[in-house]
């Protein structure tokens, strides 16, 4: 229905700011474009002709026809030969704005585990690192990369993964990743294309595992673990052709895959026909002795290593690795090419030179002492405060899993915590079956100074009393 | 099958070299670990006694212990109580190095369409912008961030586009990709979840979405582009209920959607309910006039705009952007967050630093300088030497299509300069069948400088005669 052009007068349709940095046709375009998206402006409505609005406004006849020029083309009026300019669309209305989430309110002491020291993180290095890495960079590289990664990144990673886990890698079986998850990702969608249809994954163990498999559209199946780590004879007995395990450190026992288990797995892997998909997310922080290095340096047919630097460095960075048996690396790079084009190639030269230049072990060797404090602050109050709680797992990573006294209700005391605003894991989010198993609590230190964790361990023992 | 310890002397099995930075330790460990990957210790094979093989190599009797203890917990070697040390398991045979392919010549000189000029990348505003991101983020930005990509960045891209590309959006209405690839991958992801079966697409077109369509599980529908772009007419007799555009300038044709289709595309969308994938891929460069403002501005309930920085400033930096309906956003930032949980924080960051300090906008300014000037002489050179050549599109972008005459035989020419060394790309690789529909040749000069462009152009005429 036309309407003629009524009640608004020019100054209140648009408002312009001659103060602005923006110029008088901008705010013009941008006032009339919303005009008519909040309704001021409606369809079929009559503009005011280009020499009245330039009166009203105090602007010239030309930079109004310029502006129903522009918007005409973009599908705002319609200019008809001979006659006024209206308005071509209503816009539908808008939609109501959500209402933001309820903010869940954060912990004073939050016992959350897999966050590193974040206030550790060393900019200074990295900063450097990426200087090297935009002063070096050529114009070819700038360009879309190989879907494997920078080719620089990758040889330094397999040096690095060679020399650190007993990985036996070359620069051709790595592919760059974003971090664990894309990683895993990657390679679930690779070994879904070659056939596999069921992963084992370990329980209890991170729920992300289940989910990452489900969502790659093939099906987990639970194993349990115990103190020696994943059950092989367990596993054997089911139909799966790939197994996601974390070796070094079990999520969330702690514990090590026992050299039995390690041959038992690979035995397994070898006689089906099998992937290990092995977690290797931090297996850099060892404090009592050296990490067991890893299964792929045994068996790299059938091992698949996934790392990150998400927590040797910060989850900011978004960068890993996989580092794959030949032919599985080449599916998972084309996965990586269609999923985003490859990771950002400056993001990848600065690790490969951190890596390179020493400045990653430094670093590295720095939070392994700092680490290794927070972890004796939470052995020693709980050895004062809770000596009902038993520890479990390596001394390695950041964190550890306190199995609670039989009859224990692991609900009620994370419940009871959180009200005195201490942050709790109970082992139940970790198993397939939240009610089966003993009751424990896994505590992350990796983001808690020591009087922090002193504070909340006594806070913890008080309502366990 | 168990063996004695035979043939290899301790000397050949391991070689330690005293002048190395690596610890004799863990020369030792990596030496031993190198022997039964590569069949040279053998399952059941039985090691020297700690003691014989420390003699003969000149180190501590301990450090030999600690060397068997640590590659027995990783499961390469066997502790029998009382007994030898043997080597536990057989590594399988390696699997065979693929050789590399045949690597492919690069042409002289390159006409490839959607190379940005890489020369040009400005590194030192792009470091400057890191250095302000990583001196001024926060231990929390660190950490996991939202799957929707850094506030901060979603808020500088929402008023830049607002700004430049007259687009309705706030914060909450972008999500953070890697680029158009992931930006759209996630959109049809998205739209697929709520319902959408058929997403149409520009005939010809680039040949990328009918694969990105396939990808998430969609059927791809061809509809024809004319010189107004996209035939809405068409679309409307499909039982698409999206599809995807590149109405600022068509890619391949250069065409800008006319008024009229954009409002009858609005139209078709508000009346079906669908959905309309804006590609804003090179909006950026126009070097006549004004570029056309988005569709989304109009219309942001039925409009995605999918856009990036791998034009303006570098593929590398892998940034880019989706504005979306609120509720398709919600939707969008949860398969982000499960593709690769947000892209890195620092280069989010970084890229909001640059836009907001009017370096970015500097850099397009200067660029679209550089642009114009090897636009300008293509179009010359072609009326100089190649006047049959019909150049069509907009002053826009860095690439142009030229008809070619009647008749001509479009693979043969781009065959013919091939062997020349100039690289050329026919209209046929954008066409849904290749040989409907006259010939033609898409130009891309943004990597070519003007030299180059010129005698390009004089060889192309050269083999057209």
């Amino acid at each position: 229905m036309a309407v003629e052009w009524a009640g608004l007068t020019p100054e209140v349709l648009v408002q312009l700011d001659r103060g602005s940095s923006e110029t008088l046709g901008s705010q013009l375009q941008n006032g009339l474009r919303e005009a008519v998206r909040a309704g001021r402006l409606v369809k079929d409505e009559r503009l005011p002709s280009s020499r009245k609005l330039a009166a009203d406004l105090g602007v010239s006849r030309g930079l109004v026809q310029a502006t129903y020029d522009q918007l005409e083309a973009e599908g705002y009026l319609r200019a008809v030969a001979g006659s006024a300019t209206r308005v071509a669309f209503s816009a539908p209305k808008a939609a109501v704005s959500r209402t933001a989430p309820a903010a869940v309110p954060t912990p004073d002491i939050d016992f959350v585990p897999g966050r590193p020291d974040l206030n550790s993180f060393p900019a200074r290095d990295w900063l450097w690192a990426c200087g090297e890495a935009t002063r070096t960079i050529s114009a070819r590289e700038l360009g879309y990369g190989d879907g494997r990664g920078a080719v620089k990144l990758r040889a330094v990673v397999a040096s690095y993964l060679q020399r650190v886990r007993g990985a036996s890698a070359g620069p051709d079986d790595v592919v760059i990743s974003t971090g664990f998850t894309q990683g895993t990702a990657l390679t679930l969608a690779a070994l879904r294309h070659s056939g596999v249809t069921m992963v084992a994954v370990e329980d209890p163990g991170h729920l992300e595992m289940p989910l990452l498999v489900r969502r790659a559209g093939l099906t987990p199946v639970f194993v349990p673990v115990d103190e020696q780590g994943l059950d092989i004879d367990r596993l054997a007995r089911t139909s799966a052709t790939a197994v996601i395990v974390t070796p070094a450190h079990q999520t969330p026992t702690g514990v090590v895959l026992s050299s039995d288990r390690r041959r038992a797995l690979l035995q397994w892997a070898q006689r089906v026909g099998a992937t290990v998909i092995e977690d290797d997310y931090d297996s850099e922080f060892r404090y009592d002795k050296q990490p067991v290095g890893s299964l792929q340096g045994l068996a790299a047919d059938h091992v698949v290593l996934v790392g990150s630097v998400s927590k040797s460095l910060a989850p900011a960075i978004r960068l890993g690795w996989v580092l794959a048996p030949r032919q599985l690396a080449v599916r998972l790079a084309e996965e990586k090419q269609r999923s985003d084009r490859g990771s950002p190639t400056l993001d990848q030269l600065a690790l490969a030179r951190l890596i390179e230049s020493g400045r990653f072990d430094r670093h590295l060797r720095r939070m392994r002492t700092t680490y290794a404090a927070r972890r004796a602050a939470l052995v020693d109050s709980i050895a004062e405060h809770a000596p009902s709680l038993e520890l479990t797992g390596l001394a390695a990573g950041f964190h550890a899993l306190a199995w609670l006294a039989d009859g224990t209700d692991e609900t009620a005391i994370i419940n009871e915590a959180a009200r005195r605003s201490i942050g709790l894991q109970g082992l139940g989010r970790y198993r397939s079956a939240p009610t089966r198993g003993p009751a424990g609590i896994v505590f992350g230190f990796g983001d808690l100074n020591e009087n922090a964790i002193r504070r909340g361990i006594a806070t913890v023992a008080d309502l366990l009393n």
